[in-house]
């Protein structure tokens, strides 16, 4: 009887998982078997796109259809939904593990582990949504739905701030004086995409042929929500999101850093409770996070959009070079940071949705660093592709966040 | 009869002011008379400190005493004192000019004059009080003071924010929805410290022989409030402070830019009135402008005494490395920028109090940029002093507020 593993990443637009077969022999690699994707959740204007594409060799039928209004489902209910996607091929009691990545784990540091008895943690986790208001109250909800759904499983979850532990503490600190507020976690820069962070590294470090212990490299993951890091010796020393995923590049609802009195002066009642269920969000947050960033700017959050208007959309033009100008400012203090201690450094590398689409932002943000020498190319379809060279190298990296997952998991189910 | 133009100057914790005679004829340079200086205004633990120094060959008496304490005078009452520093000198009828430096001037693209019997726009100021809570207010109270103690002159007010009116539209603006409040300006970046960048990059240009124009320097104003700034052309491209003086660096007191969340976190009663006399300020924004920076983390404002602490106590360490890890990535963006356009870079500009005579900070700063090609080397006492050099040079310049907005007057009131 075969025992699978499945890899859940409920985003803040999207749920991705991957089905994997768990090998008898631990020496063998997992085997795709399934991979799973909702994207458009809370999109408003587009539909809910679902998609099931089965490994080649296995007898499933692939699935791409469109589903009800983005902005009319819930997180919650699309779990039993994708269960259901698999069932006609993998029994339910033969999932014997699942991951779950989770946005903010405040101090953890190494993923915790849930079955059906043992849910304390998640509570725990719970108290965290707080500060991630588009992510960890979703996935915790993901987690009870598989508890409920799989009848003898593990769950285990995995953190996008494990990865910006080596942050040293004169980045993560804020200079703030001691809160008067009981906190469940002290409040500093934790940093997020962590686990998109470590796969690309691994990757990146594949392909170069070198130990991922000895990659330098700036990475800009931008997505509906973006950041960037600086990678020293395989590891993050500085990243752009902060306390919760909002501080640092703006995305599509997020405004990213912005000077933190403007709010008070932009919504009445700002730390008034915004009504969000199951959580503690002001309405500061609220606008902060859910109306801001290019949705604000420009009024939509899909950038292949909003890169076809430039030409004629004063709108569209200024979401775009704000954008980039908020990303050019991190590239570059990142590159300096490196530079300072290295010569050897593996460039600039791309990922998530916009970062592996948008020519045109790659090119412009390469040529920001023209100066330093570095030639433009076009790249290919591979997982790690090189799309610029000279001194200063690009990359366009496919993040393997599920994939991740599953290797860490691994490691700490002992399979 | 002589005439005389005062340039006052109040800053968070200071009142600087200057004492020039306007010469009858309009080719001759303003000629010094007296230099003014309160310090410590707010610095708990601190003494006042009040120093009068005449020009060579005016008959005045030279002044260096301590007053009350620190955190108990207020800025209003100090005007008087001032002017009655003066009058053993200088008639208060003979003082024809007076220029105010303010702080934030919003959409403001020049100067406003105010008289005794137009003071209409000062009340319009007042109205951005909220945006500069230790400053704005202060200083129009100064003018006030003045228009009451002076009997026949003429105030002009010069802003901060003039200088950053050539910031272009995607660096200045907030990804943010239109505010559903009534407000006195767009909710944008503004910058400050533009009086002393102006001067700053005069006095570099008249060093190095070239126009202001030529000028491509990234400056670092480092006093109890600290920015940069990124200058082509001679012109400000970026800056880091924002809507209000918090975006940016930390400060003495102020936290700079943090999570916009953060502080709901923090604070409780975020949003709620602090009670501050004359304006509307939060009870976050009191505690992200005056009791948290160098404060929070050290105890102290003092940078020098920071310096000093450093080998003994974890506490000035950290307060020092995080002032420095921002300023880094502020200083990285901004030469950046520059290089993006040009290969002539005239350096890195260090300035404000803690700019001149922190000597560790400014090697420390420029060590960062080695890989360009840089040689640290000592500096001597003057206005401009070179302090590194190589592809990269360094300079450390004596600001001059109150001798620009002098400059700016004359222009303006035709004098």
């Amino acid at each position: 009887m075969p025992t699978y593993l499945l890899a859940i990443n409920c985003g803040s637009s999207s749920i991705k998982a991957k089905l994997y077969e768990v090998p008898a022999d631990k020496a063998e690699p997992l085997a795709d078997v399934a991979s799973l994707n909702v994207s458009n959740i809370n999109a408003k204007g587009e539909k809910v796109k679902i998609k099931v594409v089965w490994a080649e060799g296995v007898d499933g039928k692939d699935v791409d259809e469109e589903g009800e209004d983005g902005d009319k489902v819930e997180h919650l209910h699309l779990i039993p939904l994708l269960l259901d996607q698999l069932s006609p091929v993998v029994k339910n009691e033969d999932i014997k593990y699942v991951t779950h990545r989770i946005v903010h784990g405040g101090t953890h540091k190494k993923g915790i582990m849930v079955t059906k008895d043992h849910t304390e943690d998640l509570t725990d986790m719970d108290k965290l949504s707080d500060f991630a208001p588009l992510h960890n109250h979703h996935a915790v909800l993901a987690v009870r739905s598989c508890l409920d759904a799989l009848p003898d499983h593990k769950s285990l979850l995995l953190f996008d701030t494990l990865f910006h532990q080596t942050i040293p503490v004169e980045t993560y600190t804020y200079a703030l004086p001691p809160s008067p507020i009981d906190q469940p976690m002290p409040l500093r820069k934790y940093g997020f995409h962590g686990l998109s962070y470590a796969s690309i590294v691994d990757s990146l470090a594949k392909h170069l042929n070198k130990e991922p212990s000895a990659i330098n490299v700036v990475v800009a993951h931008l997505g509906s929500g973006a950041s960037a890091c600086c990678i020293r010796n395989g590891k993050s020393i500085d990243t752009s999101m902060g306390l919760t995923p909002l501080e640092g590049l703006i995305g599509g609802t997020r405004c990213g850093t912005i000077d933190p009195t403007a709010i008070f002066h932009h919504t009445p009642d700002a730390a008034a409770d915004s009504g969000m269920e199951g959580m503690k969000v002001t309405n500061a947050e609220m606008i902060m996070n859910k109306k801001s960033g290019l949705q604000a700017l420009a009024g939509t959050t899909n950038f292949g959009t909003i890169t076809e208007r430039m030409g004629d959309s004063d709108e569209a033009r200024l979401a775009y070079n704000v954008f980039l100008d908020r990303l050019l400012g991190y590239v570059s203090q990142y590159l300096c940071k490196l530079l300072a201690t290295t010569k050897d450094i593996d460039g600039i590398v791309f990922s998530g949705g916009i970062g592996e689409k948008s020519q045109q932002l790659r090119a412009d943000v390469l040529e920001h660093f023209a100066w330093m020498g570095v030639t433009v190319k076009a790249g290919g379809d591979g997982v790690v592709e090189e799309i610029a060279n000279g001194k200063l190298r690009g990359w366009v990296v496919k993040t393997d966040e599920e994939g991740w997952c599953a290797r860490l998991a691994r490691d700490d189910f002992d399979i």
